[in-house]
């Protein structure tokens, strides 16, 4: 047992929740149609509008969304080489995806460019990191201070894209007091208050699956919104809860299979 | 640079090729029927033998592999509380997945159970272990002995899976010889000898991606044929060699803007 059950003992100050925010961004695609971003629901829909009319509102769909990150990556690459403009047909060979594949995911969002003139990268950088959510800050706490947590805590790029590392916890008192990237180990017990206080949205779970269940359980009542679980266990966590699992196992097993089924 | 150019230059031992294997192993559904597992080609074939005659040949979907780890993840737990045998309903219940969804996922390999009696826990926790190649045993290094590669050398449970952990190599002389888990840091000048000596068949890439296209086409050189590559970069290998990315930033991404897209 990591923490006790006592869900009701609180003793740090409760923070004014957050405005609700539904509707996060604009597209001005040109000067008739502007495309709005709605994010409150669990799909990103897009909407049309055409002198104040609603013309059309799609869902993209969760493969298009899997696929964002690694665009994103590409174009950070580019623009990082001082590359202003790219066709689809030159994105195409450098990732080696069909441009149609390209122009159709792009499209989810209105183009992003105009037909001959290839895709701004700047632009197109900039719209897909505000979809991803990657121009708001989070505020991010790891459970287990292990090899893993401690990888994961010194890996500064999160940082860059706005995941602010607050905090790590460990139920191990060898490991408390002790720095990573200046910040000290903290005990289990102060996980509560810490959450509420420092309005922590992301909780990392890097601890063994005995206890990843329970602890996940107890992060969500106070407060978290979202868990990137390592734990190698399904969390039992409400719907409106985010979680993505890696789980590393599955993974070097898919790799196996791949290994295994490719013997000549 | 991690490493010479100098492919041809081989001062270690050449190992003779292992015999190659076609069909690995046979199902016996029933006194007339056979299902034959091949796993020469890229995907899993099943084929039906009645009388000496191929009735069927299907191809396994990669989405059916990608749920299978999660099935043999759950099977395990079940076999070691003493679980004997399951219905497809009460597996259904616990992984959260519909009852139909695991009969057609265990159809394709023949059904492993009988109408009625529910699944062998025992029996379909081995089958799917040797589907997914789980009964061989693979000869692993670590490239990057930072805090990422120290964490996957500490994980135990790989061992138990039959991924051995050979030897880790890291291009910082200030590491040379420490130890993890009894196995010293070699310099990366070791490892195209090591590889060929150990017949190491898995390189887990754990370093940053300025070196990790380099350090791949290298690997493959040598002879590794798959590998697990946390490098967030993708890598340029030939199509037979397996990789399998494990990419952090992307999957936080994924979880960021599921994040953002519930914000009520």
């Amino acid at each position: 047992m990591f923490l006790t059950n006592n869900y009701n003992v609180t003793k740090c100050k409760e923070k004014q929740a957050t405005p609700k925010a539904a509707f996060v961004f604009l597209h001005l695609v040109n000067e008739k149609t502007f495309y709005v971003v709605e994010r409150r629901v669990a799909k990103l829909r897009v909407f049309e509008f055409i002198g104040g009319t609603i013309l059309e509102a799609k869902e993209i769909s969760q493969a298009v969304i899997s696929r964002l990150p690694r665009y994103f990556r590409y174009l950070g690459e580019l623009k990082d080489d001082g590359v202003e403009r790219i066709s689809s047909q030159e994105l195409s060979t450098l990732m080696k995806v069909t441009a149609s594949q390209i122009r159709q995911d792009f499209n989810n969002f209105g183009g992003f460019g105009q037909q001959g003139y290839g895709y701004n990268v700047e632009y197109l950088y900039s719209e897909i990191s505000k979809i991803l959510g990657l121009d708001k800050t989070h505020h991010l706490i790891i459970i287990g201070a292990g090899n893993l947590g401690q990888a994961l805590a010194n890996y500064m790029n999160f940082e860059r894209r706005g995941f602010l590392f607050e905090g790590i916890f460990d139920q191990n008192p060898a490991l408390y007091g002790k720095k990573i990237r200046d910040i000290e180990v903290q005990p289990m017990e102060n996980l509560e208050c810490f959450v509420k206080e420092n309005s922590i949205d992301i909780a990392v779970l890097t601890i063994p699956k005995t206890g990843a269940v329970n602890v996940a359980e107890k992060l969500v009542h106070y407060g978290i919104k979202a868990i990137w679980n390592f734990a190698h266990v399904d969390l039992n966590v409400p719907d409106d809860i985010q979680v993505e699992n890696v789980h590393l196992s599955d993974s070097l097993m898919k790799l196996s299979y791949n290994l295994n089924s490719n013997l000549k």
